[in-house]
């Protein structure tokens, strides 16, 4: 096995103008909102990407199948022609990060892609109602598109600069002309938020020019407030089936 | 020293259908199975496995002598030839888990091996009575066969997927046109337990078509079982001797 | 991306004599003294150094705008000429301090110095009124000059040695033939300290020949000594408003 | 700077029969006992090693002198000649120890080692009197000679080997056809530990036919023992004052 090796399941995989990256993060935001625009947009596995610089562990599939951890590259079809970065981990080591990044702009590099959005979560350590969209470019006139589509700059936020793939990209892809502009969905940083996801899709859709169906992403959140308004519910009661119920 | 290093302790070393894999993990229960095995099936040493990968200690043997920390490749004779690896530690550090997993599949295609068992124990966090054999394959068509011989495959279970060489081995051998079988004794994952190996072994047993006597197995199996009852007992009354005596 | 990178802005950047290392460190005191000295001398930044050794993380501008981490080196003007390394991070890795060492003295070099000075903050876990500026040398007959400055020298002060960058530029620097003196201002180690950052630039400035005002970092250190006043009353009066408004 | 460097002061640093190796460790049983050793025997320096798996850090002498973190090779005169290894730090890394273990053996080989030993504390968890000296041996027939001068050899002492320079050093050396010997003073692990270094060398001395004056180990033992002494009086009486001194 290569340090990190890049299988392209078809031998022309296409090209696209935008790459989307959803990989792992704070409140699985990003993850949320890739996986449901592949899903959405009926987008096809065109690559996986394995690597040594992964946590050394195996994904079991619901058929009981282990797999090697790998990030995967989706294309969706259509008019506009969207790549999409998924998977199931980032590095497990400072300087793989650096070395992944740059092999997911190699494979961006050989689709075309000329605008990179990079998706996460921004934790705030409490829960959020109305999560903003926290946002950052990697040229200054890309600002004003971003702002327009609700997407917020806020000098300090988040204080700490972004962490790993959605942060690295960013800076990155300028390097190779490539666009880039990082949303992150303001979320408590503790849960998986469908809430954050849907506020950050909503910034991304006319960014993108694509309209996509929040419904399911909607239903989602509905489902997880209730079961956080019912915690809340029987914390006050000291009721401690209901917490196990939910842990 | 090279980064690994695989001493073959004779120039024709032999042949092997079947590679099963027991190296320290939760529990320890791959290892109780497969050095129990060894000693059933009489498996002789044929190779032994170096590297800087291994934790930077050294074993002390129980005449006194000090040696590199390393893992072993057995070989079993009789009619089924079973090469065994097992061994004193597992890597150091993450990408170490990939590099050495390459290396044992080296050794399983010198050998000719086309099919691999990985061992390992399902940590559940509880003391366990009955315990289950969760599996996992590497390809769908396995399936079948592993349920047959009572192992199970629950979605989700175990959560994060598999850990370490267990997990490594499934997935990279397929990529060498290798069956790949991984079965977890589910355990407590606080205690050494020849309970959880036990029941490996009735799973196992039948999938390699191989007779092996689990008598030893359950007497030690039996023994601890007595000393965890009597340390429940001492709990109770609150004896602190007893307690110093398991600990 | 290479492990190591150092981009000049200019093909010719010019010569230095001195270089002065204010990289981010305990109570970022030479951070406060270099970045006040590259404002005060009107240095002009000349390069920037990027690495896959440093945490992976980008840096959000005041634009919003994301770029790598990185550090970077600035040229002052004048009679004196005077290179600044300063950025936004260290190593995140312990060999990676040693390499990107070298990599500072290979700029260093380039530049024709011949003189480093390494700063950085001396934590003693308490907060420290007229705060003493230690010192180390890497030749001995430096340190004659070093203490007609100010700087003192205590057996066993620092007492682990000098841990990053402001340590291993001083002892690497020798084999470059390079002069090396490292100055650490007093600190509590918990707090920004532009108290102890005065003090030292108080020692640095002769030991220069070059006057530098420090009206800004006394103004600096005389507002974080009010807002440290106010929080040790409202300790006392149990107001936990006020501490909220510092944490 | 290369990943490992040794440098040697002398073009022809001559030749030693055997190596002592007394790095940092365990209660610093080792380099006690390896200092103490290289003042009585009057040894003279006759290479540096330094590498980027060592901490980065550096070491500040008492004339305020910084110099890179490193470890030194000593040769004794007289009748037996001796090699001591020593220094700051072992391997901040666990690979790290492996590679500095090879690049050790290599010094010990140009000079014609054809004996090492290795000093260790074995830290037991509480005070100590009348310190043991634990033991382990590279070849079986080292045993009784160890056994003869008071070394112990217990099964499961100490329980998980030997880490680090001590134990590689032991089972790498065997790689050259050197003989290697352990020797552990056995050590609360709290504290540099003199009675443990001069229980050690009690035993080291008959191995190596060379008698060594241990009344300096002797004298800061007592001391040592003194302020314990005191240290717990003052516990009994709860006078914190005394606590402080120690601490």
């Amino acid at each position: 096995m290569e340090p990190i090796e890049t299988h392209w399941l078809e031998e022309n995989p296409g090209t696209a103008d935008i790459l989307i990256e959803g990989l792992p993060g704070i409140g699985h935001v990003g993850k949320l909102v890739a996986e449901h625009m592949i899903q959405e947009l009926q987008a096809k596995k065109i690559a996986e990407l394995y690597s040594i610089h992964f946590p050394p562990q195996v994904i079991i599939e619901s058929d009981g199948v282990a797999r090697l951890a790998r990030n995967e590259v989706y294309l969706s079809g259509g008019e506009k022609r969207i790549a999409f970065l998924v998977g199931d981990y980032q590095s497990a080591s400072p300087d793989g990060h650096y070395l992944l990044s740059e092999a997911y702009l190699d494979i961006a590099e050989r689709l075309g892609v000329r605008e990179i959005y990079t998706l996460g979560g921004y934790g705030v350590g409490h829960l959020v109602s109305g999560p903003r969209v926290l946002s950052a470019v990697n040229r200054e006139d890309l600002r004003a598109r971003v702002e327009a589509a609700g997407g917020e700059f806020n000098r300090d936020e988040p204080p700490g600069g972004i962490l790993g793939a959605s942060g690295l990209l960013l800076a990155l892809s300028l390097r190779r002309g490539m666009d880039g502009v990082c949303l992150m969905g303001e979320t408590s940083g503790y849960l998986v938020d469908p809430r954050a996801a849907s506020s950050l899709l909503a910034v991304l859709s006319p960014l993108l020019g694509v309209e996509v169906d929040k419904s399911q992403l909607e239903t989602r959140a509905a489902e997880m407030e209730q079961v956080i308004a019912k915690l809340a519910e029987s914390e006050r009661a000291g009721d401690e089936e209901a917490l196990r119920y939910i842990g």
